[in-house]
């Protein structure tokens, strides 16, 4: 037997294998590619590559575009795998043995893992019933614990709902420790709390590039802070963890941005469509969402399921043991044929007709 | 004051950028970008990704070759970015508090610093006058301190000397824990000791695209265990921790690695004509190597590395801090038309005629 670190049997292994579904609306991701005229500066960008030489000037070029746009420093920025990679450093950076993290439940699942991944202690805090979160008992939670690293998922994922500026500017000023504000969806929203961070040094912004703007293949995402807190959690990432092929197609996506506004404005109006939709069917009980997903409760979810898998779509569905998502399905906006498919064949369940 | 995890503050930060060398011969890169019709065939490839879509089948496709072409399991190769990723992982895979890593000393300067990050304590193993490990010596050690995990880079970095496969099986066989043995540069050594893996339980195999095959750039590495070792580290690895791009890339150059073995062929060449050479310069001891760079120590090499940048010519310069590599520089093969530059600079210097 070989002596390998405490716990890490306990940790899960993770299999990305998925099947192949018609429509995939499963994970969150946009549903177009690139538009055309972006792919085709990324590809010949890609060409330009030293594939032979280590990243050397593409992170900083990308860091210092970010910065640019959030007239920040460049300091203030680091670059990570996905906002998936930014998280996990920041839960490293603050864990340990001894270490205590809170965070909303449900909420991203990958949240507890992290914080084992961390050594740290994880204390999730409960959404109430409509799966908003009571600002003033997170507070009390946080304060309670004595957490090292509270965290905010807004909009939230898989819920959909989002809090304000005014309500996360009220929790990152009534704790003492850092609050990682994790906005993977906020351009969906509109409002992000990014402006906060000039005025308090415990508030970290997480952002990527895997949802809004269609790259998750890519894994790239970024971290707003103050410079003080970004030096401390670089010292988490080692040297090299960017890739330049990744970065040089970032560095484009970004310089383009405004190509992605029509795709996010299509998004935001379908989510509205579909989810006036959803509500006619009294059956289902449908949240509000901030989102590129809508979340659904439905009693027969497991069965409803089964049949949109028999017809090639993929929602997901929450297993039994996700607190508080017990008989939930989460659905990604795909594109306005897509969308309509599914919902037909949601109706179509619910009306027995399938 | 944020509670940050605890001897954060401790761990280096480390600034990636690099002077712009017309020559640059300092961090064992390929001289040269991908072959044409392996370029070609990558960027084509890069133009039918799915940005939009979260990594799937793109990391097992390459799995599969590779356990293909060494006759293992695909559930005995991970990949990671970078065999820098593979050690960081491993390391944290046995590390933890208490826990104990052994490695060579001068060795690839990062084994201090991944041993730090995963929380373990670090023992360094002195090599001898010559570079040379004593293999007896190396088993005593790692059995008296009772270490958790033993590293060997073979051929070793920065002072390309190498053991026989013979040797690294001495090596574990005779120790119970890990041994993680680092092959960044075997094949321009051409005898890998992965063949063992199938008696061994413990030998820990991590190689890498960025040397041999020229794909620094695009963060890939692999290592090959024992299917019951590669599950454990495995749990060290978040979801989605690898992009499309350079996966696919990876995949076409793992296909096509028959087209690097002319380069490989001609680094080795031009590493025995620049040996013979830089031995006949009575002033620099030049130290034999198995791998695509070569060792020299020098009374004036701090004054020789600024003559040499004075010329658009980067090689590595070693601290004075680096244990063992007093007045040492390490020159990577280039072109033969570099070499022959950067030896005729060295000879100029070393007569006095710069």
């Amino acid at each position: 037997m070989l002596n390998y670190r405490k716990d890490l049997e306990k940790m899960p292994s993770y299999d990305g294998t998925e099947k192949d579904y018609r429509i995939k609306v499963n994970a969150n991701e946009s549903t177009l590619n690139l538009p055309p005229l972006v792919e085709e500066r990324v590809i010949n960008r890609l060409s330009y590559i030293a594939f032979n030489r280590y990243p050397n000037e593409e992170y900083d070029s990308l860091v210092e575009q970010i910065a640019r746009n959030f007239s920040v420093g460049k300091n203030q920025i680091l670059l990570g795998g996905g906002s998936s990679e930014i998280i996990e450093k920041v839960f490293h950076a603050f864990g340990g043995e001894g270490k205590k993290i809170v965070y909303p439940q449900p909420s991203f699942s990958m949240y507890k893992i992290y914080a084992k991944a961390a050594d740290a202690q994880a204390f999730p805090f409960d959404l109430d019933e409509k799966f908003d979160l009571d600002v003033d008992a997170f507070i009390k939670k946080v304060r309670e614990v004595n957490a090292d690293l509270a965290v905010v998922c807004n909009p939230n994922n898989p819920t959909g709902n989002a809090l304000t500026v005014a309500q996360i500017e009220e929790i990152t000023k009534n704790i003492d420790c850092a609050l990682l504000l994790d906005e993977a969806y906020v351009e969906f929203y509109g409002r992000s709390a990014f402006g906060l961070i000039k005025n308090y040094l415990n508030l970290i912004v997480a952002r990527t590039f895997s949802k809004a703007y269609g790259m998750a293949a890519a894994r790239v995402g970024y971290m707003i802070a103050q410079e003080e807190v970004t030096r401390m959690i670089n010292k988490t990432f080692m040297p090299y963890h960017m890739n330049v092929l990744s970065l040089a197609a970032a560095d484009i996506v970004y310089q383009m941005r405004d190509e992605f506004v029509p795709r996010i404005q299509m998004t935001v109006a379908e989510r509205q469509r579909i989810f006036e939709q959803l509500k006619n069917l009294r059956e289902i009980e449908v949240f509000p969402s901030q989102t590129n997903f809508i979340l659904i409760r439905y009693e027969k979810a497991a069965a409803l399921n089964e049949y949109l898998e028999s017809l090639g779509i993929g929602v997901r569905h929450f297993s039994a043991n996700a607190p508080g998502l017990k008989n939930c399905l989460r659905i990604s906006m795909g594109t306005r044929i897509e969308n309509d498919e599914v919902f037909s064949a949601i109706k179509n369940f619910v009306a027995g007709k399938q």
